[in-house]
């Protein structure tokens, strides 16, 4: 047995996956693995797409829930700030130092919109969207009650189908009604189009962008007209963010797959019909899983299953192999099919998950590597907070 | 506005969903919340089933991954100990009080079987399986660097197509070795047969299990013709539990969905063609959700979706529902179809989840509730221990 001493008798072992410095091969599995390099070049190369098209970029933090990405982002991607779904991460990445923090979502239940009001306090720009005027005045009483300021931006149902309204008409009601209530200031325009960000071909995906484009515009003229000039027009992701960028109408970007990326999005081709895990992002989450049993001859069966990961998108793909296929995924196993017989009891293989963002809200940590060796541990801030 | 005062200005509301005392109606969503009644019913029940059946029980912790769960069901349930699938899992049960643990995989990285021949050391009877004479030596070594004792099953692939030899002559092979292997301990058979489950119809899942059945005690006789006695036979699921008890080759059992249900497991039929969640058991785990938007007429959007549960084998299922209808989730939305406009903003649904194991793994707390009021919180204690 050749164990490396770091974790031998560390009852602080049980808990974590591996330790800093150790090497990559002694990482207990199945986690969460950074290639540093990689998501550092991401994140530069996004700061940079964002500062060549004049616009903001305000990363999303509910795809990798954890503060350090997010301060990282800041650093070597200029980001202006976070955006994220809940109330409960809005107060994680306020906790830990992000100055601005766009909730790009609706709070109602009146406990969550008290929490809300309060995250000015730990010194942080609070802004939240409002699809409803009933929200309006729910939102400004909590913010008068703490004393804070609550910024608002009117959420436009853009072909998600989601929240948002769909009319010029209640987009100015709406920021009217937000302008003139106590505790809130009016910011300006949610428009996300979540719903064609996976569709394969980028003249899809550029129609419909098209159409969530004029539609905002004339929320803006419509906004314009009565007095209201919008601070943030946001949306964006990393299937569109080129089309919002140069559209002369949004002014920031909210993308957060193109930093880690994963197997459904690496899918979405680029303007030559290149897949955009090939050459546009670099895969940097990998999910680290070991072959854990080779009872048959051409079926080898690895740690990683639901438990590890999300696979609402498809299962993962084993990165750079094409001799050895995951086929199958339960509770805590996947099956690879090993027609030849290559792999080994305790072979390690890196996976690219499906779905990156709840496949990192199932793992408490990130282990960062880089030339071979764990360098960080970071937690997975936000993880488990949905509420 | 009307908050109770039990979160207000707590800093610890912050990261959990509900207090003890609180009405059910103030619970921060979406969160997993436990009927106690139905919960310690399903617990009795299958406990009485095991005793009229001569066959232990020992619970499957994989599930709910919660010491207080298991603690449940040795007092309520008299089961005899818990399987898991991971070390870590293990440990955390260990840690917790449970006196027999089985981890019902395969376990070979080095590092990991140091950890397992230490788990004795807490107090826990240690027992794992084995589908390859390789692993004896490694199990060996490491249990008597630690002076402790490791129990063996080997593991028999009875359908699964995962873990697990096929032929009662390796069987034997692997059980001689694990009983000529220091620090070791033979102590029976694992032969779970996964892959039938949840197959509807009760004859087609007693056709599978027949033929497993036939495998194990050609497996046991076998290993009795070389003086190997099996103290433990255990498998068995809750789409089976009845066709294994009744055996009389099976005497441990490894249920673990039936205590909670879920939609998946809910849809399969009993010998009389009744739907299981129809009186063999009832559902206990729900998510609860709030109605968070609700700006299209006929579209309530909901704040439960891929970070609160996993839909691998399906959507939710609202309960006690006909009138709407969980139709498509997103990362952090569900959105459910309202024809009639009968839901609005901040009323909560119970959801059923697709499948109650990586929906649990999800979530940091159970919230038990009984009469409308929340008991207990109980922490999900083994919560991403997939390693």
């Amino acid at each position: 047995m050749n164990i490396k001493p770091n974790f031998e008798g560390m009852e602080v072992g049980y808990d974590i996956p591996a330790l800093p410095g150790m090497a990559e091969a002694d990482i207990q599995t199945p986690c969460l693995v950074l290639d540093l390099d990689a998501l550092e070049r991401n994140i530069a190369k996004m700061g940079r797409f964002a500062r060549e098209m004049g616009v903001r970029h305000r990363v999303h933090g509910k795809m990798h829930k954890s503060v350090d990405v997010a301060l990282l982002q800041e650093r070597l991607g200029g980001s202006c700030g976070v955006c994220c779904q809940k109330v409960s991460e809005a107060e994680v990445f306020a906790r830990g130092g992000i100055k601005d923090v766009l909730v790009s979502n609706q709070v109602r239940d009146l406990a969550k919109i008290d929490r809300l009001a309060r995250i000015p306090k730990l010194g942080a720009r609070t802004i939240v969207c409002v699809d409803d005027l009933a929200n309006v005045a729910d939102l400004s009483a909590a913010a008068v009650k703490h004393g804070t300021t609550i910024e608002c931006l009117v959420e436009i149902d853009c072909g998600a189908g989601r929240c948002g309204v769909t009319t010029t008409g209640a987009v100015v009601a709406l920021g009217q009604a937000i302008a003139a209530a106590k505790g809130l200031k009016f910011a300006g325009i949610q428009a996300y189009q979540g719903a064609m960000q996976h569709m394969d071909k980028y003249e899809d995906r550029k129609a419909k962008i098209d159409l969530a484009v004029a539609q905002v515009r004339d929320a803006v003229a419509g906004l314009k007209a009565v007095g209201l000039d919008c601070d943030i027009v946001g949306g964006g992701g990393t299937g569109s963010y080129y089309f919002e960028g140069n559209s002369g109408v949004y002014n920031e970007l909210q993308c957060g797959s193109y930093a880690f990326m994963d197997a459904d999005y690496g899918r979405i081709l680029d303007k030559d019909g290149k897949r955009i895990d090939q050459g546009e992002w670099e895969n940097a989450l990998f999910i680290l899983t070991s072959v854990m049993s080779h009872a048959k001859p051409d079926r080898a069966i690895c740690d990683a299953g639901l438990k590890a990961q999300s696979v609402d998108s498809g299962l993962p793909v084993i990165f750079g192999r094409t001799d050895v296929k995951y086929i199958k995924c339960s509770d805590e196993h996947g099956v690879i099919d090993d027609p030849e017989g290559v792999l080994k009891v305790n072979d390690k293989l890196r996976l690219v998950p499906g779905h990156c963002d709840p496949t990192c809200n199932v793992h408490d940590w990130y282990v960062g590597v880089r030339d071979g060796k764990v360098e960080v541990l970071w937690p997975v801030s936000a993880r488990g907070k949905a509420f």
